[in-house]
């Protein structure tokens, strides 16, 4: 039995998420198909995580088992060829039998793409978060800083999160600007339910001066008396690479 | 009687270009028929020129004139909010009476995106030009030397293209690799209809080795045995600014 690792590049745009769901179109509905149409039969796919609705992903992992003898670029290119123009397989490879994509990664990247100008962007609107106003970068980097290292996440989740534990460590947060574009890169461990857009929403928050950035530190340790910030909106998110 | 001269940015994708036409929603007949809403009367929008269908623009510039004393930021924020996500107004100005955006521009900058990746990119898809293979960035600087100064671009035009003078003046051709994605930078007094998209489709059959960079200079002077490069397709190509 062979075990195939797919590296995926996803425009989150028009689908409900990663997640097969009763309700809406996943893009592991459409892999499942398009990896089907190759192999014959039907295939279960198992990714590193989840993504919720409109988020994008340049490096979404993902793993299926296959006794077929089919070269390995029948699941690049050839299931690019059946894939529609959002979704692309970036590369496959062999994997040793048993990978686990979710339990054997070691850690993830995330980018949120923030739009600070005055007016709406058309070309930056599907990828980026447009929010006006001043946002303060060292302020923000101030509270990065805090949520550098291993923590309880609690705080920074959002209902329908089932982790067991939140403990989760992170390794480096990196604020970038490039005119009106902000970039906030985020390493780590791993990640709760909506938590890179809550840390998004809570740094936005101290750059507007309505959190101060020791207010990140009081969250973890779960001694804030005001509540985290908002959840950032889904489509300024994108899974960068899952490291193994 | 007042002039108004707006800086409009667009995602092309949609559109059959900028200007009116009977076959297709183009950006100036959405433009007309929000401002229109506005001043409670047909209106016409003169720009510095059209882009064709699949062009995205960032500054793109058009005025009209009105009589009406509404407040410019009804021609802004007003406007924005009754057009479509992928059109959106940057800027409203009164201008000199009598500002005409083609006959008054001194000049314009195209930015044309490639996507250099072995794989499609879903990311990249509506903004940039996928081409696999090896591109030699310092032939195609070589070839894009030669544009610099005033030159006859008749062989770097589509049919179609009624300008009387095909004589134009290039100020910066840049070229520049970040990771997959390569931009080409063009400077320029003014461009004949597809000049941009055939001057790159030039520079990247230069940087396929299948043009020398001296080509260009022959396809300048008239003097070529071969032709131009083949149009470069429209959805790389992205109207940066024009300036006055």
């Amino acid at each position: 039995m062979r075990t195939i690792k797919l590296t995926i590049e996803y425009d989150g745009t028009a689908y409900s998420g990663w997640q097969l769901q009763p309700n809406g179109l996943s893009i592991q509905e459409v892999m499942e198909g398009a990896l089907a149409k190759i192999l014959g039969t039907p295939v279960r796919l198992y990714s590193s995580g989840r993504t919720d609705a409109g988020v994008h992903a340049q490096g979404m992992v993902a793993a299926f088992s296959t006794d077929r003898t089919i070269p390995l670029s029948a699941f690049s290119d050839g299931l690019n060829s059946l894939l529609p123009p959002d979704i692309a397989v970036r590369e496959a490879a062999e994997a040793a039998p048993g990978f686990n994509p979710r339990a054997d990664a070691a850690g993830k990247h995330y980018r949120y793409t923030i739009f600070n100008g005055a007016r709406r962007s058309p070309l930056a609107r599907l990828y980026a978060w447009h929010l006006r106003g001043c946002l303060d970068l060292d302020e923000m980097r101030k509270g990065a800083a805090h949520f550098l290292g291993e923590h309880d996440f609690a705080a920074f989740r959002t209902s329908g999160c089932a982790a067991k534990t939140t403990v989760r460590r992170i390794d480096a947060v990196t604020i970038a600007r490039d005119g009106e574009i902000i970039t906030i890169d985020v390493r780590g461990s791993g990640f709760l339910r909506n938590m890179v857009r809550v840390m998004v929403g809570t740094l936005v928050a101290v750059g507007k001066g309505k959190l101060s950035p020791e207010t990140v530190t009081l969250l973890l340790e779960g001694k804030s008396s005001v509540p985290a910030g908002a959840t950032a909106p889904s489509h300024g998110l994108c899974l960068i690479e899952v490291f193994y």
